[in-house]
């Protein structure tokens, strides 16, 4: 697919600067460029390669000033990111999205025809899946579940029996939905007696789920991630657990049991959370931060663990790594006051 | 399924307080309640909700004293979790276990009639499989695995061949038995030249593991999770490792090579654990810290990276947020005492 | 089987001191030993058992000096992990490497006679995979996707289309390559737009991929793994992120996007580093530490997070533990500075 800089600029709304006819057929990072791609500068770190890359066209923000000259046709635009996912939406992954149920899918409902179900798919009794929703092959899908239209299940994604998905969801393989919570009494023997876990988990619309990560079904009720939710991979999300509205979770963090995390929350990968708190909308944590109580103040930033005021860790670490200064001057204001004691 | 107040309280041999003949249905969390369920009041953070709930029966423990008068029939208990589990237990998930071996299934291995395999499962050769065990979907069991009675393998675990599991084990989607260990020889050029693992996975009785964990098998020897440990999701259990009986670990959390873990541990959440080290029983692990040498006194706890006494880092880590003041004590002193000497 | 001292000692190019005709079936640890069988002293550590072990033959360094009488056949080697690499490749998993494309596997590209694929395993359109691989039962394989030669693909791993894997790599079960990379543009309504990920990602020889890792395509361009690369298991690549031949990353560490990580670097269990910066060759990290910054000069180690020098955090930590003496002692200055004030 050839289309020209001035096609794209009306796509995105762009001002142009440079040759308006000029080709390009596919996307390209910065640092690698080639002729015939198109580019953008997100990053400023990436700046340098801005008046190197031999890209065809480059994407810049629209107050942007180059401090050398750039070869390449420019578009200029509000928002970068903004501009990049409508241009990567528009040359797509092609995919071609595959239709229909496969005679190699083991299915126990009646679904709707305008789904795809792949081959060694599982689908229980009573499972609604609704239009558009695509289920890739070996995918579980286990009794009583409910998904929504439009929504993409990749390979291997297990959703335990009761679990609830709204529209547009993509769930990254290997994911696992609606595994038994961590719930054990312990016995007088100092053995533990399994708590069963009878809720479910409830997914609303517009969520993402990486690629082997695990929300837990509820003790008893639902945990619940909420509308626009955006989770990376290998995340833990635990019992009785919700992530509020839009809020956005990076790699290998982990969230205890029956911690209710606010909407617009922007959470760093490692991190973790204590279970049974409450934490305020927009609240930021640094990665591989520890949460160990409520926050209650919206939109503040942690770090540390366990975490406190982003500034404050800076300031106290900055110190910690000064430490043996530190130490070298109290030794050295020991010795002056013994001296002054004994005159 | 409606049962009345006085028919749970002769299940978990609790003492009435309210109305005997109260009908429930279903249980609830105290914050939510409703008509017709029964709670619980474990989490004393909780205890507000029990004045307010709106649910027919709450479960409370027998020396509880409440601030206000509750509505709800209570039930006295000496331990509110047991009594949980025994009735949540009541309640079920109405599984309805699964039985018999799919037709979809790829069995090579002559296998008892009293368990369920189900579609798209790979049993291998010589696999022995007690009866009861209920193996999902999708599953995949490699030659010579032994696995006792009374397990549920839930859909896509993979054992690698030779892994012996006990009875009444439990284990999670995506989960992974038997994987190598990370075992490779640095050579002359840089590179590196792997170390065949020819030991196996050795789990014992009453075993729960989470989904997307990890135990690899031993280089030579076993690899051993003890009599009723308990592990938590996303957990990296490295080669030759050994948990102790009745262990628990939460989420994330890894343990490295040829460490040894004694009986009756609380590991926290994303905590580590270097190689090569014995931790005795009953050592406790605050969540995300890094245990880096070996633990000989028991039932010790511990925070940190590297870990220290639990109290000890609670301290210097108030310390550590307070090093501005301390900073400006020194300086303050600096400038007293120079003043002094100029005298 | 059955094999001498003698032969071993030939296989090994060691030197034997005692019986050459002691006979070994089956390697074993030193603290488990057993007639008939053959172990080793690799960590110092187990030093102790060497004088107690039952083991008829053990592999010693060859400049390791005994502090006691040793019972067992002695083979003396100049590396002793490498001597082992060679025992166990030769003692094997006696795996008899399956053949042939099973009926049971669903296969839409034309592929050579010369591989493995295993039941309910999923092959799309344009796959190429080179003869001596073996895809084991349950794994996925996307469109376009080439896989080299002698490649090992566990059950249950996920390859996303268009995915490059070389020859003589290893991917355990339940690994996913090539999922979407974590991109998303903020709304001006607080929601986030998916940025399609229409990059790759890249596998090059010789690499080991642990079980439950995942390494997401790139959102344009390609996610490499370089030559000789070994990852861990529950390990997070992020987009664009580059590993460099033979660096080796223990379970459970995460790269955030667009980060190069040198060649030759070893990074330890549960480290995490921020996106978009370089990494040294030789770089090495301390488990659970977190690179926060650009790394520049090679082969230095780090710890600590955010992370430091590994000695300086060594020594700055060893303060922080004596923060209560610090304190104390400035409280101390403050009173005989007052004390000194006041004649």
């Amino acid at each position: 697919m050839q289309v020209s800089a001035n096609q794209i600029a009306q796509l995105l709304q762009a001002t142009i600067k440079g040759d308006p006819e000029i080709l390009v057929n596919r996307p390209s990072q910065i640092e690698e460029g080639g002729k015939g791609t198109i580019t953008f500068l997100g990053n400023p770190k990436y700046e340098e390669h801005l008046y190197t890359t031999t890209a065809s066209v480059v994407i810049l923000q629209e107050d942007f000033v180059p401090k050398q000259d750039i070869q390449a046709t420019q578009l200029l635009v509000p928002d970068v990111y903004q501009a990049l996912g409508i241009l990567l939406g528009h040359f797509g992954k092609n995919k071609g999205a595959p239709q229909g149920i496969s005679e190699m899918a083991f299915v126990n409902s009646s679904l709707d025809n305008e789904i795809h179900v792949g081959a060694y798919a599982v689908i229980g009794k009573n499972v609604s899946i609704a239009e558009g929703s695509i289920i890739y092959p070996q995918v579980y899908i286990g009794d009583h579940v409910i998904i929504g239209t439009n929504c993409i299940v990749y390979p291997g994604v297990k959703i335990y029996a009761g679990t609830q998905i709204g529209s547009n969801c993509v769930i990254h393989s290997n994911a696992v939905i609606g595994s038994d919570g961590f719930g054990f009494a312990p016995q007088e023997d100092g053995s533990y007696r399994k708590i069963e876990q009878v809720g479910n988990v409830i997914i609303e619309d517009n969520v993402e789920i990486g690629a082997n990560t695990v929300i837990d079904r509820a003790s008893i009720g639902s945990t619940r991630i909420k509308k626009g939710a955006k989770l990376d991979n290998l995340i833990q999300i635990a019992h009785n657990v919700e992530i509020g509205s839009n809020t956005v979770i990076a790699a290998q963090a982990g969230i205890a049991g029956s911690t209710k995390i606010g909407t617009a929350c922007r959470i760093g990968g490692q991190a973790g959370f204590v279970g049974h708190i409450e934490v305020a909308d927009g609240t930021m944590v640094q990665a591989q931060s520890g949460i160990a109580a409520a926050v209650k103040s919206p939109n503040t930033a942690f770090y540390g663990s366990p975490a406190i005021g982003y500034r404050d860790y800076l300031k106290s670490y900055a110190l910690f790594k000064n430490l043996p200064t530190l130490q070298n001057k109290i030794r050295a204001l020991e010795a002056k006051v013994k001296e002054l004691e004994s005159k």
